[in-house]
């Protein structure tokens, strides 16, 4: 049982990336990360982002895929960790063979955190 | 490693069905799901609940899957996405060879979207 | 499908102690169970920890793997459920050969039940 838990919890921290390395990344110019804010709510409900995010609903990604770049390293967060939207998108990219990850803590955490934000 | 993550995510996500395609059904005469609220608190903690569940503390379900019916499928659902509750229930009755879904964002997740509660 | 979602909430749950089967041990003067906080957050922000706990931050745990003792059980939280923290700690423990478990509901359950906490 501990080679199996142990194989669960390799593959499942490796679909996650953590704020720090995101947010030391998008500071410089050729970031390859692009962060996608993949909730499924209008602006007025979102009200704020993460600071750069790209607005790309889990529900509407199938469809833009096209407009996604290969070397880029897709990052996706919903409002929690506890959601699945998140995993949804990142199976998505993942099955289109785009690098991507999901951003652990989600939004909440990098607005525990107070990394950068801004209104939408 | 990515053949690992998509198959990680495709079992995962399958465990879970989403707010709208049960809300939808329910308001259905003829609907296959049953909302069982596997919180194990008492009404009082509780105070609401999602409208129509039926209460099934997790740690009670194992006695009651007799009253369980095979045609059913059964929507589990804890407080939050990030216990671990919902997945014992869900386990409980996919063992026992019950169709069974978590609520993707459990009871945090319903309630966030405004979704139909009512009074215990 | 069923069979792959069973072994995956099998393995999953298996990462998992509930708060009550700790509580109930801690109390006793012969407990197996250590409550490692691995919150990577100083003590001004965490303020309050679950009673009798270690503050182990899970970027330094690797660092500290040679203070544990392989007799005991290590118990592992981070503020949510969530968040990925508690099973990066939970991987470096288990790839280590310590007995460890993540605390289900994370510190948040644990307050959302009103167990013992101490002022940091």
């Amino acid at each position: 049982m501990q080679t199996k838990k142990i194989e669960l919890l390799e593959t499942y921290l490796s679909l996650y990336i953590d704020h720090m390395t995101v947010l030391n990344s998008i500071k410089k110019a050729d970031s390859p990360y692009v962060i996608l804010d993949v909730r499924n709510a209008p602006a007025q409900v979102k009200k704020e982002q993460i600071k750069g995010a790209i607005a790309m609903p889990a529900k509407d990604l199938a469809n833009h895929l096209d407009e996604l770049n290969k070397d880029k390293i897709y990052v996706v967060y919903d409002w929690t960790g506890g959601t699945t939207l998140g995993k949804m998108a990142l199976l998505t990219l993942l099955s289109a063979d785009f690098q991507a990850f999901e951003l652990a803590g989600a939004l909440e955490g990098w607005k525990g955190m107070n990394l950068p934000m801004e209104t939408l």
